[in-house]
């Protein structure tokens, strides 16, 4: 399986591009609407056939481009069933599975930054979304956010995974690129090495973020996955 | 062999980790010097026996990590000969190795966008420097760019590398992470798809760029090694 990791300056988010090699056959990871066209030169370069688009959450951040790129390639989107989403194509859940030629995603539900995060994994690699950040996590304090959610997904579902997982976030702020699972166990700074769920809870209780500056346009564009003249 | 690619948002820099898992033996490609507290930080979680520093050319955009991280680890700095350099402990040139465990780093001269320009191979990767970008390459309009010199690297030094080879830059403007050497002989837009020597000295004679803001306490700065207090 081949991954490619796409950054967008603007919103810091990472988009990626999964593919069997064999079928060709692809997925993309959370594309970002100003980035649609940089995408498919991108994947008709690489003469990719994209089954599907894959949305860790509904973010409040940026608006997708999985609606412009389904209209591209005919991939289905998906998006987890506690989205309220208005354009998904399937509306998935915990141990759904989707297959790009041989390869098997797997669809973990890890709430906490929202309701309805969903973490893909797919040989040897999690794609974590604003769940599990390098050294970080999502922030819990909007869109039905929970630190206790947070907390069991990060301590009781990802980090029992092999420590040699390889992490890709949705995000980074800092330069990071990637981790794994046994590096966020040990040193993220937020529940890693063992930290209780009281002290995580005083970290996420007192991060004191302003709001996204694009969640009123960003959560209704992302219920209509960016299809904003729909 | 893995590799960790680490960016810096101001100067658009990556720098790359690179480690043998049975030893530990560590090498860091073009370190960024306000990043050095990160990239130690890192360094000291990952485990790292840091023991070579590796420049892939005399930067004019940022000043590098190096001194700083020579102090801290005793690693050794690596500079092309032909870079003037004041304070690097080995001035390179083609063909040199450096081993990191079981792991040989070969010496590429890829000149062109300086005369100083080097790619480090290592275990079916090449990072490129300034010389091989992401559909792109580096300017070649001063520190001794050459057309003809940057044209026969990406021609007839890196193209001719095996198709499936990772490549990894030193900077992206666009969002890529990485390529192949097969799909820059096809897609990149200077050089790529037997684009004539004439055609890529026409784009690069009109690329109209302004000169780097650091210029001039970048280069200075990096013929001492970024140890801006020597």
């Amino acid at each position: 399986m081949k991954i490619r990791q796409l950054f967008d300056y603007d919103t810091w988010t990472y988009t990626y591009l999964l593919w069997d090699e064999e079928t060709m056959e692809a997925a993309v990871i959370d594309s970002v609407i100003e980035q649609v066209d940089r995408d498919m030169q991108h994947i008709e370069e690489l003469g990719l056939k994209v089954k599907y688009l894959l949305e860790t959450h509904i973010h409040a951040d940026h608006i997708t481009g999985a609606g412009p790129l389904r209209k591209k390639t005919a991939a289905e989107i998906v998006v987890h069933k506690n989205s309220g989403s208005e354009c998904a194509d399937i509306l998935a859940e915990e141990g759904d599975t989707f297959k790009i030629g041989s390869q098997t995603i797997t669809v973990m539900h890890t709430p906490g930054h929202t309701n309805n995060d969903i973490t893909y994994r797919i040989d040897g690699a999690v794609f974590t979304g604003d769940t599990l950040l390098v050294r970080d996590c999502g922030r819990t304090d909007f869109q039905l956010g929970s630190n206790e959610d947070m907390y069991h997904s990060l301590t009781q579902r990802l980090f029992t995974l092999p420590e040699d997982t390889m992490v890709f976030p949705a995000h980074d702020y800092k330069g990071f690129t990637q981790s794994t699972i046994g590096e966020e166990k040990s040193f993220n700074v937020r529940a890693g090495s063992g930290k209780s769920f009281e002290d995580f809870s005083t970290i996420m209780d007192n991060l004191n973020l302003p709001n996204p500056k694009r969640i009123d346009i960003s959560v209704p564009g992302n219920l209509k996955c960016g299809n904003l003249d729909d």
